[in-house]
Protein backbone atom coordinates (compact mmCIF):
# COMPACT_ATOMS: atom_id res chain seq x y z
CA UNK A 1 0.00 0.00 0.00
CA UNK A 2 0.75 3.50 -0.15
CA UNK A 3 -0.04 6.39 1.81
CA UNK A 4 -0.69 9.78 0.41
CA UNK A 5 -0.76 12.82 2.77
CA UNK A 6 -1.32 16.13 1.30
CA UNK A 7 -2.75 19.16 3.57
CA UNK A 8 -4.95 22.23 3.15
CA UNK A 9 -5.75 25.70 5.09
CA UNK A 10 -9.25 26.46 5.38
CA UNK A 11 -10.13 29.87 6.78
CA UNK A 12 -13.62 29.84 8.52
CA UNK A 13 -15.56 32.54 10.04
CA UNK A 14 -16.83 30.32 13.19
CA UNK A 15 -20.22 30.24 14.57
CA UNK A 16 -21.35 26.89 12.14
CA UNK A 17 -19.89 28.58 9.36
CA UNK A 18 -19.88 25.55 6.77
CA UNK A 19 -17.62 25.57 3.98
CA UNK A 20 -17.77 23.42 1.07
CA UNK A 21 -14.48 21.65 0.82
CA UNK A 22 -15.68 18.97 -2.24
CA UNK A 23 -13.25 20.73 -5.47
CA UNK A 24 -10.15 20.98 -3.40
CA UNK A 25 -10.88 16.90 -1.79
CA UNK A 26 -11.06 15.98 -5.59
CA UNK A 27 -8.17 18.39 -7.72
CA UNK A 28 -5.86 16.08 -4.49
CA UNK A 29 -7.29 12.84 -5.46
CA UNK A 30 -7.67 13.19 -8.52
CA UNK A 31 -4.39 14.52 -9.11
CA UNK A 32 -2.59 10.96 -8.36
CA UNK A 33 -4.48 9.35 -10.98
CA UNK A 34 -5.41 6.08 -9.54
CA UNK A 35 -8.39 3.77 -10.03
CA UNK A 36 -9.28 1.81 -6.77
CA UNK A 37 -8.70 3.65 -3.44
CA UNK A 38 -9.75 4.85 0.16
CA UNK A 39 -10.02 9.19 0.74
CA UNK A 40 -9.94 9.93 4.20
CA UNK A 41 -10.89 13.82 4.76
CA UNK A 42 -9.71 14.82 8.35
CA UNK A 43 -9.53 17.88 10.59
CA UNK A 44 -7.75 18.08 13.74
CA UNK A 45 -9.35 19.91 16.56
CA UNK A 46 -11.88 19.87 19.24
CA UNK A 47 -14.70 22.66 17.96
CA UNK A 48 -14.54 21.74 14.10
CA UNK A 49 -16.76 18.80 12.17
CA UNK A 50 -16.01 17.57 8.49
CA UNK A 51 -19.63 15.63 7.39
CA UNK A 52 -21.13 15.68 3.97
CA UNK A 53 -24.83 17.60 2.78
CA UNK A 54 -26.39 18.83 0.15
CA UNK A 55 -24.49 22.29 -0.09
CA UNK A 56 -27.68 24.99 -1.27
CA UNK A 57 -28.34 27.91 0.38
CA UNK A 58 -31.59 26.37 2.43
CA UNK A 59 -29.85 23.72 3.87
CA UNK A 60 -27.02 25.75 4.87
CA UNK A 61 -29.29 28.24 6.86
CA UNK A 62 -31.02 24.37 8.57
CA UNK A 63 -27.98 22.87 9.73
CA UNK A 64 -27.08 25.43 12.21
CA UNK A 65 -30.55 26.31 13.81
CA UNK A 66 -31.05 22.51 14.15
CA UNK A 67 -27.60 22.58 15.62
CA UNK A 68 -28.24 25.47 18.13
CA UNK A 69 -32.15 24.04 18.88
CA UNK A 70 -30.23 20.55 20.12
CA UNK A 71 -26.54 21.81 21.76
CA UNK A 72 -27.97 26.28 21.96
CA UNK A 73 -25.45 28.27 22.47
CA UNK A 74 -27.11 30.55 24.96
CA UNK A 75 -27.04 27.35 27.28
CA UNK A 76 -25.19 27.13 30.60
CA UNK A 77 -21.92 24.69 30.09
CA UNK A 78 -19.36 23.54 32.67
CA UNK A 79 -16.88 23.87 30.02
CA UNK A 80 -17.02 27.22 30.85
CA UNK A 81 -15.96 26.91 34.79
CA UNK A 82 -13.02 25.68 33.13
CA UNK A 83 -11.82 28.02 30.22
CA UNK A 84 -14.72 31.10 30.72
CA UNK A 85 -14.25 31.27 26.34
CA UNK A 86 -18.15 30.34 25.82
CA UNK A 87 -17.72 28.08 23.48
CA UNK A 88 -18.59 24.77 25.62
CA UNK A 89 -21.59 24.19 23.20
CA UNK A 90 -18.92 23.97 19.66
CA UNK A 91 -17.32 21.22 21.80
CA UNK A 92 -20.46 19.35 21.93
CA UNK A 93 -21.55 19.54 18.79
CA UNK A 94 -18.32 18.92 17.03
CA UNK A 95 -18.12 15.76 19.27
CA UNK A 96 -21.77 14.41 18.21
CA UNK A 97 -20.73 15.00 14.26
CA UNK A 98 -17.58 14.08 13.94
CA UNK A 99 -14.40 15.24 12.09
CA UNK A 100 -13.67 13.05 9.72
CA UNK A 101 -15.39 11.42 6.56
CA UNK A 102 -13.94 8.38 4.41
CA UNK A 103 -15.10 7.95 0.57
CA UNK A 104 -14.79 5.41 -1.68
CA UNK A 105 -12.41 5.82 -5.09
CA UNK A 106 -14.13 3.37 -7.65
CA UNK A 107 -12.87 3.30 -10.92
CA UNK A 108 -11.09 6.35 -10.83
CA UNK A 109 -14.34 8.31 -9.68
CA UNK A 110 -14.98 9.54 -5.86
CA UNK A 111 -18.19 8.08 -4.81
CA UNK A 112 -20.14 11.27 -3.37
CA UNK A 113 -23.63 11.82 -5.20
CA UNK A 114 -24.42 14.70 -7.55
CA UNK A 115 -26.44 16.38 -4.71
CA UNK A 116 -23.61 15.83 -1.93
CA UNK A 117 -20.82 18.25 -1.02
CA UNK A 118 -18.29 17.53 1.36
CA UNK A 119 -18.17 20.05 4.20
CA UNK A 120 -16.07 21.36 6.83
CA UNK A 121 -17.99 23.03 9.61
CA UNK A 122 -16.83 25.35 12.45
CA UNK A 123 -18.51 25.56 15.84
CA UNK A 124 -15.83 28.01 17.27
CA UNK A 125 -17.31 30.81 18.44
CA UNK A 126 -14.54 32.93 16.59
CA UNK A 127 -13.05 33.02 13.47
CA UNK A 128 -10.58 29.99 12.94
CA UNK A 129 -7.74 29.25 10.60
CA UNK A 130 -8.42 25.00 9.81
CA UNK A 131 -5.92 22.48 8.87
CA UNK A 132 -7.52 19.83 6.49
CA UNK A 133 -5.47 16.63 6.47
CA UNK A 134 -5.98 13.98 2.99
CA UNK A 135 -5.17 10.60 2.69
CA UNK A 136 -5.36 8.34 0.32
CA UNK A 137 -4.49 4.91 0.27
CA UNK A 138 -4.13 2.29 -2.27
CA UNK B 1 -2.39 -3.40 -0.04
CA UNK B 2 -5.15 -4.29 -2.25
CA UNK B 3 -8.26 -2.70 -1.76
CA UNK B 4 -11.08 -4.78 -2.89
CA UNK B 5 -14.44 -3.43 -4.40
CA UNK B 6 -17.78 -4.11 -4.19
CA UNK B 7 -21.41 -3.06 -4.53
CA UNK B 8 -25.04 -4.03 -4.10
CA UNK B 9 -28.41 -2.52 -4.15
CA UNK B 10 -30.33 -1.88 -1.49
CA UNK B 11 -34.34 -1.17 -2.46
CA UNK B 12 -36.28 1.23 0.72
CA UNK B 13 -39.36 2.35 1.73
CA UNK B 14 -37.93 5.41 2.95
CA UNK B 15 -39.39 7.40 6.08
CA UNK B 16 -36.11 6.55 8.50
CA UNK B 17 -36.75 2.93 6.55
CA UNK B 18 -33.62 0.84 8.88
CA UNK B 19 -32.60 -2.22 6.67
CA UNK B 20 -29.76 -4.44 8.23
CA UNK B 21 -26.90 -5.66 5.81
CA UNK B 22 -24.99 -7.15 8.13
CA UNK B 23 -25.45 -10.48 5.83
CA UNK B 24 -24.67 -9.01 3.26
CA UNK B 25 -21.76 -7.14 4.48
CA UNK B 26 -20.58 -10.59 5.68
CA UNK B 27 -20.89 -12.30 2.35
CA UNK B 28 -19.04 -9.81 0.57
CA UNK B 29 -15.87 -9.82 3.23
CA UNK B 30 -16.07 -13.41 3.99
CA UNK B 31 -15.41 -14.42 0.58
CA UNK B 32 -11.79 -13.26 0.06
CA UNK B 33 -10.80 -15.26 2.60
CA UNK B 34 -8.56 -12.85 4.56
CA UNK B 35 -7.34 -12.94 8.06
CA UNK B 36 -6.10 -9.15 8.98
CA UNK B 37 -7.92 -6.27 7.06
CA UNK B 38 -10.42 -3.19 7.29
CA UNK B 39 -13.93 -3.11 6.24
CA UNK B 40 -15.21 0.16 4.72
CA UNK B 41 -18.86 0.45 4.38
CA UNK B 42 -20.59 3.36 2.72
CA UNK B 43 -23.48 4.56 0.89
CA UNK B 44 -23.37 7.79 -1.43
CA UNK B 45 -26.50 10.26 -1.40
CA UNK B 46 -27.42 13.26 1.16
CA UNK B 47 -30.52 11.43 2.36
CA UNK B 48 -29.10 8.24 3.61
CA UNK B 49 -26.87 6.86 6.38
CA UNK B 50 -25.06 3.79 8.07
CA UNK B 51 -24.78 3.08 11.10
CA UNK B 52 -24.81 -0.17 13.62
CA UNK B 53 -27.51 -0.52 15.75
CA UNK B 54 -29.30 -4.29 17.64
CA UNK B 55 -31.77 -4.92 15.21
CA UNK B 56 -34.70 -5.67 17.13
CA UNK B 57 -37.95 -4.82 16.73
CA UNK B 58 -38.29 -2.26 19.82
CA UNK B 59 -35.43 -0.07 18.73
CA UNK B 60 -36.61 -0.22 14.89
CA UNK B 61 -39.72 2.03 16.03
CA UNK B 62 -37.33 4.00 18.83
CA UNK B 63 -34.64 5.21 16.36
CA UNK B 64 -37.13 6.48 14.19
CA UNK B 65 -39.24 8.32 17.23
CA UNK B 66 -35.90 9.69 18.61
CA UNK B 67 -34.98 11.55 15.00
CA UNK B 68 -38.18 12.72 14.19
CA UNK B 69 -38.41 14.66 18.02
CA UNK B 70 -34.45 15.43 17.39
CA UNK B 71 -35.02 16.77 13.89
CA UNK B 72 -39.12 16.81 13.21
CA UNK B 73 -40.35 16.16 9.73
CA UNK B 74 -43.24 18.53 10.66
CA UNK B 75 -40.80 21.56 10.93
CA UNK B 76 -40.18 24.18 8.34
CA UNK B 77 -36.54 23.56 6.72
CA UNK B 78 -35.39 26.45 4.17
CA UNK B 79 -34.42 23.47 2.04
CA UNK B 80 -37.97 23.74 0.80
CA UNK B 81 -37.59 27.29 -0.40
CA UNK B 82 -35.08 25.61 -2.76
CA UNK B 83 -36.42 22.67 -3.64
CA UNK B 84 -40.28 22.39 -2.81
CA UNK B 85 -39.54 18.16 -1.69
CA UNK B 86 -40.11 18.38 1.88
CA UNK B 87 -36.80 16.77 2.80
CA UNK B 88 -35.03 19.17 4.95
CA UNK B 89 -35.46 17.02 7.59
CA UNK B 90 -33.97 14.00 5.72
CA UNK B 91 -30.72 15.63 4.88
CA UNK B 92 -30.00 17.48 8.27
CA UNK B 93 -30.54 13.81 10.28
CA UNK B 94 -27.86 12.30 7.47
CA UNK B 95 -25.77 14.68 7.98
CA UNK B 96 -25.85 14.47 11.59
CA UNK B 97 -25.43 10.53 11.56
CA UNK B 98 -23.29 10.15 8.69
CA UNK B 99 -22.69 7.72 5.88
CA UNK B 100 -19.94 5.09 6.63
CA UNK B 101 -18.69 2.75 9.18
CA UNK B 102 -15.32 1.10 9.59
CA UNK B 103 -14.89 -2.60 11.16
CA UNK B 104 -11.41 -4.71 11.66
CA UNK B 105 -11.38 -7.85 10.40
CA UNK B 106 -9.50 -9.43 13.08
CA UNK B 107 -8.06 -13.27 12.87
CA UNK B 108 -10.61 -13.80 10.15
CA UNK B 109 -13.45 -12.65 12.04
CA UNK B 110 -15.40 -8.99 11.73
CA UNK B 111 -15.36 -7.37 14.88
CA UNK B 112 -18.53 -6.78 15.36
CA UNK B 113 -20.74 -7.60 18.62
CA UNK B 114 -23.57 -10.17 19.05
CA UNK B 115 -26.10 -8.00 19.16
CA UNK B 116 -25.15 -5.46 16.76
CA UNK B 117 -26.42 -4.99 13.28
CA UNK B 118 -24.95 -2.80 10.17
CA UNK B 119 -27.64 -0.91 9.01
CA UNK B 120 -28.24 1.49 6.33
CA UNK B 121 -30.95 4.11 7.07
CA UNK B 122 -32.82 6.25 4.64
CA UNK B 123 -34.40 8.93 5.52
CA UNK B 124 -35.98 10.38 2.36
CA UNK B 125 -39.52 10.98 2.65
CA UNK B 126 -40.14 8.74 -0.53
CA UNK B 127 -38.44 4.97 -1.23
CA UNK B 128 -35.56 4.54 -2.33
CA UNK B 129 -32.95 2.24 -4.40
CA UNK B 130 -29.36 2.60 -3.01
CA UNK B 131 -26.14 1.85 -3.79
CA UNK B 132 -23.59 0.35 -1.20
CA UNK B 133 -20.03 0.25 -1.53
CA UNK B 134 -18.13 -2.23 -0.27
CA UNK B 135 -14.14 -1.84 0.32
CA UNK B 136 -11.70 -4.69 1.95
CA UNK B 137 -8.21 -3.09 2.15
CA UNK B 138 -5.48 -5.68 3.24
CA UNK C 1 0.33 -2.79 3.02
CA UNK C 2 0.90 -4.00 6.18
CA UNK C 3 -2.58 -3.95 8.87
CA UNK C 4 -0.89 -4.10 12.30
CA UNK C 5 -4.09 -5.02 15.41
CA UNK C 6 -4.08 -4.75 18.41
CA UNK C 7 -6.37 -5.17 21.18
CA UNK C 8 -6.34 -3.14 24.82
CA UNK C 9 -9.29 -3.79 27.21
CA UNK C 10 -11.26 -0.61 29.07
CA UNK C 11 -13.38 -0.99 32.16
CA UNK C 12 -16.26 1.18 32.46
CA UNK C 13 -18.53 2.48 34.95
CA UNK C 14 -21.45 3.03 32.70
CA UNK C 15 -23.83 5.55 32.98
CA UNK C 16 -22.02 7.73 29.84
CA UNK C 17 -18.97 7.14 31.30
CA UNK C 18 -15.90 8.65 29.36
CA UNK C 19 -12.54 7.35 29.47
CA UNK C 20 -9.99 9.15 27.65
CA UNK C 21 -7.69 6.78 26.08
CA UNK C 22 -5.54 8.93 24.08
CA UNK C 23 -2.51 7.49 25.63
CA UNK C 24 -3.11 4.22 24.95
CA UNK C 25 -3.56 4.69 21.60
CA UNK C 26 -0.85 6.79 21.31
CA UNK C 27 1.50 3.96 23.25
CA UNK C 28 0.41 1.28 20.65
CA UNK C 29 0.73 3.31 17.67
CA UNK C 30 4.11 4.81 18.04
CA UNK C 31 5.76 1.54 18.97
CA UNK C 32 6.28 0.90 15.31
CA UNK C 33 8.27 3.55 14.58
CA UNK C 34 6.08 4.62 10.94
CA UNK C 35 5.93 7.71 9.30
CA UNK C 36 2.86 8.01 7.41
CA UNK C 37 -0.11 6.11 8.45
CA UNK C 38 -3.56 6.15 8.90
CA UNK C 39 -4.86 4.91 12.29
CA UNK C 40 -8.22 3.63 13.16
CA UNK C 41 -10.11 3.27 16.13
CA UNK C 42 -12.48 1.03 17.35
CA UNK C 43 -14.77 -0.51 19.69
CA UNK C 44 -17.45 -3.50 19.40
CA UNK C 45 -20.70 -3.17 21.32
CA UNK C 46 -24.23 -1.71 20.57
CA UNK C 47 -24.21 0.93 23.64
CA UNK C 48 -20.85 2.24 23.05
CA UNK C 49 -19.18 4.64 21.65
CA UNK C 50 -15.88 6.33 20.22
CA UNK C 51 -15.57 10.17 19.52
CA UNK C 52 -12.69 12.85 20.26
CA UNK C 53 -13.16 15.61 22.49
CA UNK C 54 -11.16 18.36 25.18
CA UNK C 55 -11.10 15.89 27.83
CA UNK C 56 -11.30 18.25 30.99
CA UNK C 57 -13.91 18.26 33.74
CA UNK C 58 -16.21 20.59 32.43
CA UNK C 59 -17.08 19.00 29.40
CA UNK C 60 -16.84 15.29 31.25
CA UNK C 61 -19.94 16.74 32.93
CA UNK C 62 -21.30 19.07 29.92
CA UNK C 63 -21.30 15.58 27.78
CA UNK C 64 -23.86 13.21 29.09
CA UNK C 65 -26.26 16.51 30.17
CA UNK C 66 -26.40 17.03 26.71
CA UNK C 67 -26.82 13.67 25.97
CA UNK C 68 -29.55 13.12 28.68
CA UNK C 69 -31.28 15.90 27.32
CA UNK C 70 -31.46 14.54 23.75
CA UNK C 71 -32.08 11.20 24.12
CA UNK C 72 -33.46 10.86 27.64
CA UNK C 73 -32.94 7.91 29.82
CA UNK C 74 -36.28 8.06 32.01
CA UNK C 75 -37.90 8.06 28.64
CA UNK C 76 -40.12 4.48 28.09
CA UNK C 77 -38.24 3.00 24.56
CA UNK C 78 -39.88 0.09 22.61
CA UNK C 79 -36.37 -1.65 23.23
CA UNK C 80 -37.79 -2.55 27.10
CA UNK C 81 -40.75 -4.40 25.52
CA UNK C 82 -38.29 -6.98 23.90
CA UNK C 83 -35.66 -7.31 26.87
CA UNK C 84 -36.58 -4.91 29.84
CA UNK C 85 -33.26 -4.33 30.68
CA UNK C 86 -33.62 -0.60 30.73
CA UNK C 87 -31.03 0.52 28.44
CA UNK C 88 -32.88 1.98 25.25
CA UNK C 89 -31.57 5.11 25.04
CA UNK C 90 -28.08 3.53 25.35
CA UNK C 91 -28.50 2.41 22.31
CA UNK C 92 -30.10 5.27 20.93
CA UNK C 93 -27.40 7.48 21.86
CA UNK C 94 -24.36 4.83 20.74
CA UNK C 95 -25.70 4.38 16.97
CA UNK C 96 -26.15 8.30 16.86
CA UNK C 97 -22.26 8.97 18.49
CA UNK C 98 -20.98 6.00 16.43
CA UNK C 99 -17.70 3.83 17.52
CA UNK C 100 -14.75 3.96 15.70
CA UNK C 101 -12.69 7.28 14.81
CA UNK C 102 -9.67 7.20 12.11
CA UNK C 103 -6.97 9.72 12.63
CA UNK C 104 -3.69 10.46 10.53
CA UNK C 105 -0.19 9.65 11.17
CA UNK C 106 1.47 12.08 9.57
CA UNK C 107 5.69 12.32 9.72
CA UNK C 108 5.31 10.38 13.01
CA UNK C 109 3.02 12.19 14.72
CA UNK C 110 -0.47 11.56 15.37
CA UNK C 111 -2.74 14.22 14.23
CA UNK C 112 -4.98 14.76 16.76
CA UNK C 113 -5.30 18.80 18.53
CA UNK C 114 -3.57 19.65 21.96
CA UNK C 115 -6.66 20.18 23.43
CA UNK C 116 -8.38 16.97 21.88
CA UNK C 117 -8.67 13.20 23.36
CA UNK C 118 -9.82 10.30 21.95
CA UNK C 119 -12.63 8.77 24.18
CA UNK C 120 -14.79 5.94 24.42
CA UNK C 121 -18.01 6.80 26.22
CA UNK C 122 -20.17 3.61 27.76
CA UNK C 123 -23.37 4.26 27.13
CA UNK C 124 -24.73 1.56 29.20
CA UNK C 125 -26.53 1.22 32.19
CA UNK C 126 -24.21 -1.02 33.86
CA UNK C 127 -20.04 -1.72 34.45
CA UNK C 128 -18.78 -2.86 31.26
CA UNK C 129 -15.31 -4.14 29.82
CA UNK C 130 -15.16 -3.22 26.45
CA UNK C 131 -12.32 -4.11 24.15
CA UNK C 132 -10.85 -1.63 21.97
CA UNK C 133 -9.09 -2.42 18.55
CA UNK C 134 -6.72 -0.19 17.19
CA UNK C 135 -5.36 -0.95 13.38
CA UNK C 136 -2.62 1.04 11.70
CA UNK C 137 -2.48 0.43 8.24
CA UNK C 138 0.34 1.89 6.01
Amino acid sequence: MTVRNSKFQINTKGYTDIIDITHKVKNEVYKYGLKDAIVHVYVAGSTVSLTTIEYEPGLIKDFPEIMDKLVPASDFYHHDDTWHDGNGHSHIRASIIGNSVSIPLVDGALQIGTWQQVVLIDFDNKPRSRTVTLQVLD
